[in-house]
């Protein structure tokens, strides 16, 4: 059997709600609020694997985790201008309390930047506190206008990692933004998903930010999706709220802040990235599930009697060796059923044992990525699957990235962008005088959005829009 | 030193809430949100290894944990009509999506009883499926017009553990729910933590209840607490929503569900409980620091060098024997002002290494519970802190227990218990009839609530309203 990626490339869209249902991960659109999903028990290990990978890499950064009410007061979030006006038309609204109207409107956080500066006025009042780095991973609510896609584009975003933080200087903020897109870095490519950092153009930046540093990918219908961000913030917030922390010569001033987040997109992408026409592929890193035993029936009631036990002895040998398994053994269903069912449900590896193995005391290994199996000796099973489960790490991250490597290209000349952007979709560079005027032009030009430059400039050719020289590149790409 | 508990018991309000914020765990009464609280690192760390706790227990007995959105539609909370009645004065309603009214009105969810009825009859339409467990930890909200108090009565409650089942018969469920009883004995005695557990009276169950069993304990200051509930649910929800399921012979009938929460007073009583005028003592199986080592300071240099190197290494002997411990070696604070830091925290070991110890080979080991100490031989401080650990887990339950069993008492006159009640506090046992005339004539005599009555019914003694023979107890206390 060969992998097909057809209906998984051509139809994404389809392909993807499919999976999130059938594969019991997340239940979308039946509940009767628009734009939140249900996380089903499978979804939610997946989920919480994830969830735990960048704790761990949080916390050994010294990261402390706390959590904030959900619930932010009209007039705290009125305090930074620039940033309620990012975020006013998408605030779900708490009027009343049971038939109370309330005296004060209360917000869904849509995000927590106002909340946590809040706190930290009242928690770090000295430079030796700082400094300081906290996150959360909480709901945060957005009333979108737009059409809601599921973990992509939703009202309750569940799975909303914030970081925030705070320091002495301006200069101490950008080294942590720059360890945030480290973090970030180090994070999806434990999940396999290939990205490109971009600094955003001014005029999309993080609503009260001095600059945001955004990680884009591509799906596989070829539009780009934001799935991380950092900001540094500066003295926005701490000023909008009058927020001084004592300096070492007693003298006093604003910190500085930034800020970080990923969300449910990140399941998103796990789910989409690694996928082909018989449902997900999960990266060993994150999946619930690393092998599932399947027993092949037996003629003889004896000989079955006899494999099942077998199954059972390594089910009981790789949960010991520390490798999450499963045996479906039930009679209920197929061996055809159950590969059907443990494919669209991504786990790694299927270990057939049928008669065959039970007389060589081998098992047949079945990689869920190239679908190529090979039988291996019981005895040299535990470190054959670790190998496997590595080989399988690596290779859906290159193949993952290869698959966007292709997709990002560099054009000289705005007709190119316009063609290929409407073909196949994808990320297109071209040169840039580094003007907002030209920049819209380019986002109106070719009808896509402008994702913005590379950190490290590339003045290389001329601008597209009006042939001066190029100070940057501008990456810009059909989004979700 | 000689532990006091005068200032614990007398005053526990005005000590809770000093512990609270001194030991940095949870940050009450400063966000502008009334009753909603900040859980800070070390607080957000407790509160972890508790959930963690609770996890491993319903996962080991096959609940399965899922994720449901916060919002509930208003139609979707008024289906069934005794439920509703139960909440609806508290209940946040969120009206307004950025400038837009909504057409209807969300609430914030109390309780998730009808959001998941409404997908388990999406989910689960055959009997095969049943049993089927499921939980969720999530932040629920409650208008409440009573006074707020730090994780005890707030109006956010972040730490909902609420678990839900569906079952094909009542006899199921009612089996569930002394599952339920089971498993919170269990998670209760690992936090130390003494409870009576009463069938609720019928006049304070659970909105749409069949009955209700709750856990209460008893707080330093005598008041009684409600720290579980498990409620069998009978058909009254799948009745209202119309969900059935098909049984096995092929007709369908309304399936029986039951639902058992636990909130953040657990994380409060934990910290209530175990404590004494220098703070709260954390129980072993939950402290996020086992073991403090703090390095005594020597006269000489040199003394000093070897002392925090000796210090140093004892720090990563724990650590690598996977007891979590934290080296206090900073010179900024005098080695009392450590003491009261880490004794304010709760941490259950205090390892300290001075001159003395480093001559000798030793480390002094101070037992948080009972402030006492003994020296221990450098390669016997595994073992022994492991010993030592346990002891405190045990010690402390059993503490907790005696001081809650000698505040339980029987009486069979009204007068005894009003008495009572007022001195001391408690929960005063008394025969009862038990009619709900009689029930609510005791609350109002005594000015205190009935908790309810034994599972297994103690018929001995006339009612003390009524004098008739009494069919059980009644239990009766003041309360939170």
């Amino acid at each position: 059997m060969k992998v097909s990626r057809q209906k998984w490339s051509s139809n994404f869209s389809e392909w993807f709600d499919r999976v999130l249902s059938e594969a019991e991960i997340y239940d979308y659109g039946r509940y009767p609020v628009k734009g939140v999903g249900v996380w089903m028990p499978y979804g939610f290990k997946i989920r919480q694997n994830i969830i735990n990978l960048i704790r761990r890499l949080l916390d050994e950064t010294g990261h402390e985790e706390v959590l904030f009410p959900l619930l932010v007061p009209e007039d705290l979030l009125r305090k930074e201008s620039e940033h309620v006006k990012g975020f006013e038309r998408e605030v779900f609204w708490v009027t009343k309390g049971g038939e109370e109207e309330l005296e004060l409107k209360l917000a869904l956080r849509p995000t927590s930047e106002v909340a946590i500066t809040f706190m930290e006025s009242l928690w770090l009042k000295g430079y030796s506190q700082l400094p300081k780095k906290f996150y959360q991973i909480v709901s945060v609510f957005r009333y979108e206008t737009k059409a809601t896609r599921p973990m992509i584009r939703v009202r309750e975003l569940t799975t909303f990692k914030e970081a925030h933080t705070v320091h002495m200087t301006y200069e101490e903020a950008a080294k942590q933004v720059e360890e945030a897109v480290q973090i970030y870095s180090k994070f999806f490519d434990t999940l396999g998903i290939p990205y490109l950092i971009s600094r955003r153009p001014e005029w999309d930046k993080f609503a009260g930010a001095e600059y945001t540093i955004a990680f884009d990918t591509l799906m596989p219908d070829g539009r780009a999706l934001q799935i991380g961000t950092a900001h540094h913030l500066g003295q926005h917030f701490t000023k909008a709220m009058d927020y001084k922390v004592t300096k070492a010569d007693n003298t006093s001033d604003y910190p500085h802040q930034t800020s970080y987040g990923i969300s449910d997109r990140v399941v998103a992408t796990v789910i989409a990235l690694h996928g082909d026409d018989h449902g997900p592929v999960l990266p060993p890193s994150i999946a619930p599930v690393l092998v599932v035993i399947i027993p092949i029936p037996a003629k003889d009631e004896q000989t079955q009697a006899k494999l099942l036990e077998f199954a059972r002895q390594i089910n009981s040998t790789l949960n010991s060796a520390g490798i999450s398994s499963v045996l479906d053994g039930s009679d209920e269903r197929t061996p055809g059923e159950k590969y059907y069912y443990w494919e669209m449900r991504g786990v790694p590896i299927r270990a057939e044992i049928g008669p065959r193995e039970l007389d060589n005391d081998t098992v047949f290994l079945k990689r869920r990525d190239t679908l190529e199996g090979k039988s291996v000796k019981r005895d040299e099973l535990v470190p054959a699957i670790r190998e496997t489960l590595a080989t399988i790490q690596k290779d859906l991250a290159e193949r993952a990235w290869r698959d966007f490597k292709e997709r990002v290209k560099r054009f000289e000349d705005i007709q190119g962008v316009k063609k290929y952007l409407s073909e196949r979709g994808g990320i297109a560079e071209v040169p840039w005088c580094g003007s907002e005027t030209c920049g819209l032009k380019v986002e109106e030009e070719v009808q896509a959005r402008v994702l913005g430059s590379p950190l490290i400039p590339n003045g290389e050719g001329k601008c597209v829009i009006c042939g001066r020289g190029a100070k940057n590149s501008l990456r810009v790409a059909k989004t979700y």
